[in-house]
């Protein structure tokens, strides 16, 4: 069997089972950030994310902007945890041909988002490649309430994004987008969201991502799916890459936040937690319609 | 001007500079890990290690050993700073047409390795490449007291390393090396190294490292620097991968390492320190000779 069989996300599963066992008393592989033992109050969470050249990013694309999407892409896993970003390593493959200012500029970009985004860039490593590959690994801190997982969903549940979404990949959003980081400081010291994500590979198979760890189902309203700019209804269900916050709240802490009105951002509430039987629905003018859990996937 | 004409050490300069200024109060790039605050008595550790195929391995090498060398080259890092290794999160470009066995292999290799070094692989990220990457990021933990950097060699000063050098790579060693943690223990606990690094790029580029932030020369004994098995002394001065502990005492710290050999396990005094002005020398039987400080660089 080839990979291309397997799936990227059964790859994640096999890798899953086969770390497994190995991680007592942390929260492993699964969440947008591992969560691991700080300090009394805190977790110390910790991500890593690799942007491939002819996959995530072309040369033809602003070097600054690739940059930025480095460190912001990192940034948003550590806020769908609900916590703040820290330090970052940086890993760099670069073909020796490449010319010395794309790897400045990439570097500029890198350095802008990260003092943008409150992360300080303390180390890294640079290799030889065929193709420019930047990983970044990032640290986090976040509070042990207010730590929020994919897996805390419960039937009744309302749910939320932070923004429009599709077309980020086809706009050149996703080279410029202001990771959630203050959004969801707000959410979980005043909402305590029951599970979040950040939407990267699109809301329906992120979403599943939530209903695969909460074991619940969900019915998405269509016409409450906020849309970028030009993006179809379609393109807000299955691009990547939008970076914007999916939360689900307990009705009432829905009602709080929806009814005072009082938060500093704008939340769209597109759906409800269902239980894990019903699946993954959406409702639209011809009633409702089963979606199938797919996104963007690398394999 | 392209990156073959800066070289690696010169990209890297480079970055450090557009870095600087950005990481108050943190040791930033230019040690095997970043170093920042932790805890009242501890800092934490964090370093990033990215390994391309084609580069640093190929498909042809087992590939438990390349997982394996994955895990080890990263704690070697975290022991060169006199610390313990943690928590790793681990990503992986791998091209679709590839076996899913050298995958799991592959794996396999990780986590046997971080069994045996204690580290908890506690996530990661795994996308689509032309060509297979490994980049392991990997947090420790040092005391305040006990950190050690590459700048603190002072003139009078031994140089030990802690075994045979050479061929590690023609060998397959550097598939299947202990790093030297548990030595580096004993050594930051005993005998308060004043600069140490891991031999990674060949001793005598890591040794130029030392020397350069620690603005020092050195005088090296070549009769003393201990080979690996049919290695040469170029061999032993040159090659990488050696992931042997490189370190400075003062004089009588170093009189106490040799005098009682009480440590449990085996070190070689290979020279001393002196001052910048001499630069790097070697002596042979025929008299000082200055080297050239290279070794293996990517670019």
């Amino acid at each position: 069997m080839r990979l291309s069989d397997l799936g990227e996300f059964g790859l994640i599963d096999r890798i899953r089972k086969q770390v497994k066992g190995l991680s007592a008393g942390v929260v492993g592989i699964g969440d947008d950030a591992a969560v691991v033992p700080l300090s009394s109050g805190k977790y110390l969470l910790l991500t890593t994310d690799m942007l491939v050249e002819g996959v995530h990013f072309t040369l033809a694309m602003p070097a600054r902007g690739i940059g930025h999407k480095a460190i912001a892409s990192s940034v948003s896993d550590i806020a769908a945890m609900g916590g703040v970003p820290k330090y970052a390593v940086v890993s760099l493959a670069v073909p020796p041909s490449l010319p010395c200012p794309v790897v400045s500029q990439m570097y500029q970009g890198m350095i802008m988002a990260a003092r943008k985004f409150g992360v300080e860039i303390v180390g890294g490593d640079t290799v030889k490649g065929q193709k420019v590959i930047i990983n970044v690994a990032l640290t986090g801190e976040v509070k042990k309430n207010e730590v929020v997982y994919r897996h805390g969903a419960r039937a009744g549940d309302r749910i939320f994004v932070t923004g429009p979404l599709g077309r980020s990949l086809k706009s050149g959003r996703h080279l410029r987008f202001v990771p959630r980081v203050l959004e969801s400081q707000y959410l979980v010291k005043r909402h305590k969201p029951t599970a979040m994500i950040d939407i990267s590979d699109g809301l329906v198979a992120d979403l599943g991502h939530i209903l695969a760890e909460s074991r619940v189902g969900a019915v998405i309203e269509g016409r409450a799916v906020p849309r970028r700019r030009e993006a179809s209804l379609k393109e807000a269900l299955y691009d990547g890459e939008d970076f914007e916050l999916l939360f689900t709240l307990s009705p009432s802490k829905a009602k709080g936040l929806e009814k005072h009105n009082k938060s500093p951002f704008r939340v769209y509430r597109i759906g409800e937690i269902v239980s894990e039987g019903e699946g993954l629905q959406m409702r639209t003018t011809g009633g409702l319609k089963r979606l199938k859990i797919k996104g963007y996937t690398h394999f």
